[in-house]
């Protein structure tokens, strides 16, 4: 199984790239930062999608047949986002809000071929039980998540021993909800067998 | 974080035993093999947790303060179990089954600790899309799923690509729900910090 055309990933998240390489697609990874702002009207879950595309409309001139994936996560606790902690102190006061509770994963997601552009949200619940402070402490201090939207991996210890539930696409949670992205290459007849 | 007894893994699943790893505990493994027989009336979804005590009670004594932990997996479809496939006909065979519908993952676990039975099952429901006979046929060619209960690994690439949704547990799936097991750790008191 292989794509008809180059790819280019425009992700520099390590958990992004492994997941496309875990379905087997060959691409290069280009990366550029852009400005991220979105109207202040828009509604949460809409987010993503919108800078997911904004990368995507942002990105340079393609060649003709040239793909480009982008993608944008978001963690959302009743109609809040919880972004990047700041600090250990943060990370744990964020994980001490999503303890006990269910939380929402918004994935956008944005293909472009030369100029035409496929979006698609994907969303999760997931169900954290109640953490203890023993184990947000020692989540903080062995897993650093500092580097994570919502302070925590669903493939990482906390994910393994606190997510009691969750319903939807694991792997959008972990980063890119592939089974959308492989039948958006699908139905755009983009695959070879 | 580690437990206060050392704990002997009876299982020969390397996802398994990848688990608890992941999970952050030491084990040993020890392997025997029993014969499995349940009750003619027995529920489906009771099966694999009574197979799970009866690989626990057919272990041999432990020591004081041992621990051993056992569990047995079964996948159903409409109320009838798919075992492993016994061949890469048979393989294709259940994955058409499955393709469009909704599955059970069940697991049954055991902790013995000395000659004190803990046992519980844990479900997950699981939803693939309608696959394609060209994504079967990659799929069992590549992946040579026949050690597998259902012919197939959601962390492999038919997962990944044919997954639509799940409610419950994704490391349930994998083949150990690690949430459940820790909690059972530390509701008997067996997690020093």
């Amino acid at each position: 199984m292989k794509l008809k055309y180059p790819l280019i990933l425009a992700s520099n998240s390590p958990r992004r790239q492994q997941l496309l390489r875990d379905l087997g697609i060959h691409f290069t990874i280009i990366t550029q930062s852009i400005e991220e702002v979105f109207p202040s009207d828009i509604a949460l879950n809409k987010i993503p999608e919108f800078l997911a595309k904004q990368k995507a409309e942002a990105f340079k001139e393609l060649s003709t047949n040239e793909m480009l994936l982008t993608a944008d996560t978001i963690v959302t606790l009743q109609n809040k986002i919880l972004g990047k902690p700041q600090s250990e102190k943060h990370a744990a006061l964020m994980l001490s809000d999503l303890s006990g509770k269910t939380h929402q994963v918004y994935t956008g997601v944005c293909l472009r071929l030369h100029n035409n552009f496929h979006t698609f949200t994907e969303c999760t619940d997931v169900l954290f039980r109640s953490l203890s402070k023993d184990e947000i402490e020692y989540y903080i201090k062995h897993y650093m998540p500092l580097d994570k939207a919502g302070s925590y991996g669903i493939q990482e210890w906390i994910g393994m021993i606190g997510i009691e539930k969750i319903i939807g696409s694991y792997f959008n949670v972990v980063g890119l909800p592939v089974a959308r992205v492989y039948d958006l290459f699908n139905k755009l007849d983009l695959i070879i067998w």
